[in-house]
């Protein structure tokens, strides 16, 4: 990906949050990009599964990178997630962002959470605003 | 509260992936349930300011406590968030959780997430599936 | 509600799909609406209940109403809508409106949609993109 | 699709809101629908544009058609959609249907509304829960 700089892609690789969580950008492109998190005890709920925030984070992460890509600062502002199947601990989750839309001042997002055999267990969709200088 | 079995609340209270954010339960009744975040810089994105992530897993958490308030086992099927305001780190954030509906097999909560002047920052909406027995 | 000025609720109340479909604009404040339907059978699907876009677009004039009661244009950039109730034919819905954020270029609103005794039959939130002058 | 029974699909197709609106299915397989609308003056709001209602709509009935196709009732119980770009009156719209994941009592849709040229317009995506027999 010759577009996205190595600095940028540094700076939005070295996300706080994601290192504390074990989310790890694994692709960056313009409009794209591309996450994964292994489930480990730590990131579980009370249930015993991993926890919405933690599926939700890795979705967000590459929806963060996607729209950040290019360098324009992009703000969410609206994000939804449906959670299809449950995983174990132990399983990589892969999360994988792309732009379905952008115009003006907002852009949308789609991503597709999928486990190790590539069954997606959530959907997410977002739309940032991006407020320019 | 009385109709919390203390038991069921402790269970809730030491949710994993909870504490490794630092999110805490201070609130917990029948179809209701109050959760709070100080951000610290282990929460934040790659701006400098709260990740996604951290305000969603906050209000998430405040969501599965309170549907699974009355022990029956609930499971996320779909959420939305809404993001209104940047907070600062340091900041104690709150979520409160409250039933809008339940009828049958699903039932849906509304969250609102708070500054500490009770300002709200972002508004949440889920929807949970009830499997029973 | 001495803030709207005449000509710009009865431009509001003279929404053609609103008319078509039996949506009346009932209330309208800075920042809130109120709008009603009854429901006849032109306005069923094909199980003989109320069509989702019906009641969508119940909620959606309200919003809408509710968005550009100040007179900036707003434009619609997300909603979403849970649904909690089947109801009858025959029965008049409301829903109404209120601003739950507003800053800079988006505003949040959220609405209840509400049947003849009261209870929240759907529960509806939108965010607009106000793109000013 | 020899997999859909003909009085299944007519019924589906004789929806009353849809001929109220205009909106024709046009694909009806298992778990896929395509519906279509043109856009006519009584479906626009008061700025002039296609009403909000009326695109959810045209996405809404190819949810619901997908989602019943198979002959087991479908109830919605949430959906979100984002809008992209305002259209003319004039154009025929198009939403195209597909199932993304099916488990249990719960399955997910996702709607891609789109312009003459292809243009997505809209994205929709809807759960509903299956009550069974």
């Amino acid at each position: 990906m010759p577009e996205i700089p190595d600095e940028r892609r540094e700076r939005i690789a070295s996300d706080p949050f994601c290192q504390k969580l074990g989310v790890e950008l694994t692709d960056l492109g313009p409009g794209t990009a591309a996450t994964e998190l292994t489930v480990t005890d730590d990131l579980l709920n009370f249930h015993g599964t991993p926890h919405g925030g933690a599926i939700y984070s890795l979705a967000d992460a590459a929806f963060a990178a996607a729209s950040n890509a290019e360098g324009d600062a992009a703000l969410a502002l609206e994000t939804n997630i449906s959670y299809f199947e449950a995983v174990e601990v132990g399983e990589t989750l892969t999360a994988a962002a792309e732009r379905v839309h952008e115009r003006g001042r907002t852009a949308s997002y789609r991503v597709a959470v999928t486990d190790e055999v590539g069954d997606e267990i959530a959907a997410f969709r977002g739309r940032v605003y991006l407020p320019g200088e």
